[in-house]
């Protein structure tokens, strides 16, 4: 067991690092979603300027880089947020381009969005896993430095983690986080941020009926690094959970499954009453007060809203289903 | 003439007793608006925890209220983001509830939301002109405090003017500011503040096709307090103009006409490209983007995002279109 590889101290220190480059994003209460018992905030991640929590790890990881590193060139595997989060930190930091590698199959929204922040887009392989074996290769032999966006990275963990210190910070009341979980960094680093502040705090993780990755990692005490999913609406939190947040599964209270419909509702509520645009994976937690309700442990709960890049497609037909009723 | 009747010390003494209270809004670059030629800022007042830039004035009007005269309790007539910023600010500050005067008309939602911040609602009238008659003479009665949001409060104006501080501290170079105009207190308060740091800086107010009453009151140098306006989806944005507006426009640029058809697809465009929620009078300056282009001047430009509470029919519509596409 590596259950120190993620401290307290190296959390704290992330944030003293990354907060001048950022906002703080708000912690608000939600109208729609608090009743009579619960009071429910959320964390408006959707609110960093790339829209997405995974600035933070990214900013920390490549602040923690000796000059002599930054000058290599930085590199990383991603078609999602974390791609967009690398390029728009190496430009912010005035930095060398980042180069980042993703499937052929990646949308041209998505390309653009990398390629602005001025990184280098490579396109390999037909999916995730041939981009990733080709991407690794690549940025072996360029001797480029990796930014590894999920795996086992403890600065990466500790950079999502400081959604945690904020949460804490902004209301010393929370008893409950609410979050999505992929690989499971996110989870993992609050919980740590969270629990030394408060150990009565729980931590919920939240996945999709699509993929069941983290309650069967945790239950067979198997690291599923690779998982079998169903069709999902949330593309960031389907596929395998990571090594250390496997590692370190014992700081994180019991998930909860969420259904692939809610989260569509989900995302509707998020535009029509909370008047803000949460992606798929972002607005998981609200899908799971929809779904759950007054079943949600504690009495004050703060949903990680963790990303905006909404697909359309599927604002388009949740906005057309509820035209046409 | 009253030109000094909102001094540039108003708005920075605003400032500092607003800025307690509120999170500073970013003013992001626009990866979609900007051009080989123009670098576009949007300045995001509709993440403002109420969704509307009116919390700034509401609560620098509130702040400036004795103890005393916070004792008497606050009323407003207004159906929208001024009735939602007192009732907020009231809630905030721990005051007696604000009484808040609508129209008979008003949509259910926009009535709980004025009532989820503790003020107690009052319908009156069958449109707004009912409501203002019958709501002031009510407020009198009852001896409240009335909280102007739109005519002749400099104290409302300095609070809006703040907006165009930030703007200035957050990106020097900005040279023109684009703001929708419906009473006049935005542009005005914005003006006052950029150009008394740069008295370059343009402030360009838009209006919709819908409603001439800023263009015609600045040509005809008349008051028109009053205006009939066609129908628009900017219910903010239709009506007559603030009388101190109208005494202080000369501090404005020319304004620009914008087609109610472009400020439906800057709505789309907020949502699918720029991934925030904006209403309809929020949406007014990406729309003078989209229909102007580069023949707006300038090569630094913000645009003033004043809010975000959409309606959702709206939105559906919109999105309607776009998928049958």
């Amino acid at each position: 067991m590596a259950q120190d590889q993620l401290r307290f101290e190296d959390i704290r220190r992330a944030q003293e690092r990354i907060s001048p480059f950022l906002h703080e994003t708000p912690l608000e209460k939600s109208l729609y979603l608090s009743n009579d018992s619960q009071n429910v905030y959320l964390k408006l991640e959707c609110q960093q300027p790339i829209r997405a929590f995974k600035i933070r790890g990214a900013l920390n990881r490549i602040l923690l880089l000796s000059e002599e590193e930054r000058k290599e060139g930085v590199a990383a595997v991603s078609s999602g947020n974390h791609g967009i989060a690398v390029a728009y930190v190496t430009k912010l930091l005035g930095m060398k381009p980042a180069t980042v590698i993703v499937p052929e199959n990646t949308p041209q929204s998505k390309i653009e969005k990398i390629r602005y922040y001025g990184a280098e887009v490579l396109l390999m392989g037909s999916c995730f896993d041939e981009a990733d074996a080709l991407g690794m290769q690549y940025i072996r032999e360029k001797g480029f430095r990796f930014i590894d966006g999920w795996d086992e990275d403890a600065a990466i963990y500790a950079g999502q983690g400081t959604v945690g210190l904020e949460i804490l910070k902004q209301n010393p009341q929370i008893d409950t986080i609410l979050a999505p979980v992929g690989g499971g960094g996110l989870c993992t680093g609050i919980a740590v941020a969270a629990k030394n502040i408060n150990p009565k705090v729980r931590v919920i993780p939240l996945y999709s009926e699509a993929c069941r990755a983290w309650p069967d990692s945790v239950r067979e005490r198997k690291l599923y690094h690779e998982y079998p999913s169903e069709d999902s609406i949330c593309e960031a939190m389907v596929g395998g959970i990571g090594k250390l947040a496997f590692e370190m599964r014992d700081w994180i209270d019991d998930a909860l499954e969420v259904r692939e419909e809610m989260i569509r509702r989900a995302m509707l509520h998020a535009v029509m009453q909370e008047k803000i645009v949460a992606e798929a994976a972002g607005a998981v937690p609200i899908a799971a007060m929809l779904q759950y309700g007054k079943h949600i442990p504690g009495k004050n709960i703060a949903l990680v809203i963790t990303g905006g890049n909404a697909d359309n497609r599927i604002l388009a037909e949740e906005f057309g289903k509820y035209h046409r009723s």
